[in-house]
């Protein structure tokens, strides 16, 4: 059986204007990968409601789960929620259980539950809350969309609380190979090795180090001895190459 | 007149597996906003000829320019160039000039000019080449696209060179302040400037630091003045607050 899709919709016009470098996609990617969901499609669009609601349709029908990061706060620009209810058609409101955990939490810390707070508890109709250990404001799921914060911090925590309930796959076994040479004069081994492992994902990674080309070659599958046996061709191939 | 318009297309399988953190998007996103390209969508796609050709045909349709990186080497999983020239409808073989380019580059470096290597020749048809003086092996520019590589040092060299051949627009001018209270502390301040400045755009960021919950307010418009007046009410709201 496949492994279950998915894709994650980034919001935020700070990550498009250059000022913020997004931190999330990467944290996710490697979470997803480890109980082996396949991200297959990242999009980054600003914090405009046509925007988010394209992106969010076309994305809801083509992976198996959408996670969203960003425009879940107290602001004027925290849009998502209500983008998200629109996207699905439904109502949104505050919601009693958002509310009493928003108010447990100010009463907690000190500081007044006011109308900009209360927003956060504004909840679309028919979505189950994601717990949020940091800073108590949920995010939610609603079908197939897992709706979390845009803050790193609260993000994780919000993927920790919604991971354990999915269904994952198989995560892929995989194995890395430096070979400190350009990516053109090993180009034909891996074509050839591509060809004769068609079930094993070979991909090569260019970089520079020092002023030389080097090549990570990641060898990927399910199946650890189709790795292993690509990664034992490799060794022969290039015999000087660090694994 | 509005500034013009662009998305980025990131193609790389190694992003979306978590193994590499994508750097290009924030380099791309700081040097649009320096020329006045609003980046308006990103996406990442693997390495699949269906995803690139659909993610390309529907951001070329939507905006003014589409910057693509990464899959333009010369392995087989570099298939980007491939799939432009199928987005495009159009031909791809080996040109002559982007042949001159490796063979030269080769000759100087002592390397053979091999098939792998030759494949970094093929151009659809068409298309302008973009100069990598890092490495020698050209980006394309085809119609609103550009197709430039996705090791970092190459990507920011192929930028400038395409750059200065596009029209830019008004860069926009944009003020920090950071603000050490909690988001839902001033959102109302916030709110309210933003409907009475419909102009200035105001995004709210908050992060964490030392536990403690912090906003950066980002006040931004093409016109000096209104930012000014938008930055000067908000210190009046917050006095405790670092410009």
């Amino acid at each position: 059986m496949p492994n279950p899709t998915a894709a994650m919709l980034v919001i935020g016009d700070e990550i498009l204007s250059g000022r913020t470098r997004d931190a999330n996609m990467h944290y996710l990617a490697g979470e997803l990968a480890r109980v082996g969901i396949d991200l297959e499609e990242v999009r980054v669009v600003s914090d405009k409601s046509a925007r988010i609601i394209d992106a969010l349709t076309a994305l809801r029908g083509a992976y198996d789960h959408v996670f969203t990061s960003g425009g879940i706060g107290p602001t004027h620009d925290d849009i998502t929620a209500d983008a998200v209810a629109a996207a699905f058609d439904v109502g949104i409101d505050v919601r009693e259980d958002a509310r009493a955990i928003l108010a447990a939490h100010y009463q907690r810390t000190g500081l007044e539950l006011n109308a900009a707070r209360l927003r956060m508890a504004r909840i679309p109709d028919g979505a189950t809350l994601i717990d949020n250990p940091v800073s108590s404001a949920p995010g939610f799921t609603l079908g197939n969309v897992h709706v979390m914060a845009g803050v790193p911090a609260v993000f994780q925590a919000m993927v920790a609380s919604v991971l354990p309930g999915l269904q994952g796959g198989a995560a892929l076994y995989s194995q890395t190979l430096c070979v400190q040479r350009g990516e053109g004069e090993i180009a034909g081994v891996l074509s050839d090795l591509a060809k004769a492992h068609p079930d094993v994902g070979i991909g090569s990674y260019p970089f520079q180090r020092d002023g030389a080309f080097a090549v990570n070659v990641v060898v990927r599958a399910a199946d650890k001895s189709a790795v292993d046996a690509v990664m034992v061709a490799l060794c022969a191939s290039f015999p000087d190459a660090v694994a």
